[in-house]
């Protein structure tokens, strides 16, 4: 498979950033059309609509736990490009993978808002995770495989603590998803506390704030 | 809590306030999607569809009100990450904090624009619009307190003019929630007007145009 | 009222530019959603999709004007700005009001290309149409009125024919609204053909080739 | 017609590709827009739910491909733009048409995705596909001949490879529209494959990466 330099016809890593910013902010605003505004129809108005609104509160929590989520791959996404010094058509391709799982949420988080307690929206949910860290992990793997795409200094200890912090996700939403078999809710707490785990800094930021 | 630099991992200031004005972008437009075009079923169409369009004139008004306090939102931002001059990861995840308020927005305008006079609507809107402005005051208290991301020499006395601004907001929001259970209308007057307050000049101008 | 200089806050030229170009993408792309995919619930499904389908040409042509009015808009406010040398706390709200006017246009192409021969719909349709492009001459007349935001060398002849330009629209589209009293028709009409107006090259553009 | 610079009205290419970028981000988006969640109303939730979430995966087919087909299209748009050296009045409008058609695409694969062994939703994509790559050969030739936009010094054998490899899209699309007539589902197989050819790299790959 070639790997020519695509910035010699106007795709450098910049572009790419751009395309992959203004994506990721359409689909942290896109993830509130998920909740839709109850229709009420009988006379009871105001009872009824607080009813309805309390059947969003699942939607709700869906969209603040997916909104992180995103937030922790965009900042995944600019980690693993921070190192990137070429770009090659393999890696725009593999870039938009990443995007074609993350434009995906938006949908599964929806779904499991709507029905939280069915395993088949759980596991959904999850096989997108899955797909959206593992595709993320690819982009590491790939530029960073014999150097392909990072300069010949990269420090190889710091691609490894970041491979392994990125593989922890997916590990985590398995592991959700096949506990789901046992009862779904331990697999929607196992979703709320994966992204602490990335908000909170970890070994890794020894080496980036040196 | 580590506030490590994470611009040594492409996350400079630049790249936040990007994401942060497409998602601003975003949301002030999927705002209009809270306005449905009425279906109508009956043979007397014309005049139908003029009592719908009439029935829609609340969920003008809240597209209105809202679309300039979110303006209002853009413009604190700025005025706050203006003083920043380093990020870290607490900066990132409070900025995402208030974005994800932000977001909310378009769903909250949704539904009092749809249900104006239910208090439950009227209070989600102030609750939302507390929490955006919360999280502003947040962000600007993080990077200004001790100096921690701001320059040495920043001007003590225009931090304070900017908290007491910014908080002047959620107050008003509180009193418009606690007068809903007098009558939601009182409320909805508030929301019109706290926007106001922000377009026009105030003191902290005389401090910005030296 | 104030005109302080905002850029002191973080608010230049390029920001109130950047947060518009971004609202202008999203306008563009979120007209398409005016068009809904028909249910279908007959047993004859292939024929009663291609009746349904028909039925929704009204919207592809609101769709298709809405863009390209769209289009003369984004061109027409990046002509005003490009004058522009400084800005201030009026000039950014009068942007807000024209992005307002602007962000509106995807509801009221729904609208008219649902209902295309309602009074009601070509009226609020050239309503909006005229809001948008009033608060755009509004820009202009701001910015170079005592020379308040634009350089002392501003042509003056060049405002003269720029505002002459901008009015032409707003004053196509107030004819097409009184038309609408005698045949919606013949407003369609007028909306569709006053953008080739701005499409074709002008008198102004001997100026800026120059 | 005239061809002016239009980069003397603030219009150079950065802007024009500024809000491509734009536009194509928030059309890779809203994509996903078009999988509606079920809304179950029979007593056994379970297996309904499982039955129409399997009903909605020609949705999700459609949503992959097309997600790659607007992602041929931006690398496509940046090769050619890569090239241009001077814009002007028509060349923004041909690329307006170009990001109209471009716009156009989340309404046309939402239909196929909803009915997509119909005849006439099968047509109405490919023609879709078939204008927007038409549009953008457009956009090569016309900056091309006569060397229009472009330098003096541009390679004449690249521009005719880019040319060639622009129009093998539509060809395709076309065979694949008459196919219908025959089955539809040999239509959507040539749909899926198509760009492919695009992502695997091509005889023009070795000038690029020269």
């Amino acid at each position: 498979m070639s790997t020519e330099d695509i910035s010699s016809i106007g795709l450098g890593k910049n572009r790419i950033e751009s395309l992959t910013d203004g994506i990721f902010a359409t689909v942290m605003t896109v993830l509130v059309l998920g909740l839709s505004v109850p229709v009420i129809t009988s006379a009871n108005a105001s009872s009824e609509l607080v009813l309805d609104l309390e059947s969003l509160f699942p939607n709700v929590v869906s969209y603040v736990i997916s909104f992180v989520v995103i937030g922790t791959y965009w900042v995944g996404h600019h980690a693993v490009f921070h190192f990137v010094k070429r770009t090659n058509r393999p890696l725009l391709w593999l870039n938009m993978l990443f995007l074609l799982c993350v434009g995906f949420i938006p949908f599964s988080t929806a779904l499991i808002g709507r029905y939280p307690f069915q395993q088949i929206t759980v596991m959904i949910y999850g096989a997108n995770l899955i797909a959206a860290s593992l595709s993320l992990y690819v982009l590491l793997w790939y530029s960073n495989s014999n150097n392909r795409l990072v300069s010949k200094e990269q420090d190889k200890h710091l691609v490894k603590l970041a491979s392994r912090r990125i593989l922890a996700g997916p590990l985590n939403y398995l592991i959700a998803v096949l506990l789901s078999f046992l009862d779904p809710r331990i697999s929607l707490v196992l979703y709320a506390i994966t992204p602490i785990y990335y908000i909170l800094p970890g070994k890794i930021d020894v080496h980036w704030s040196q």
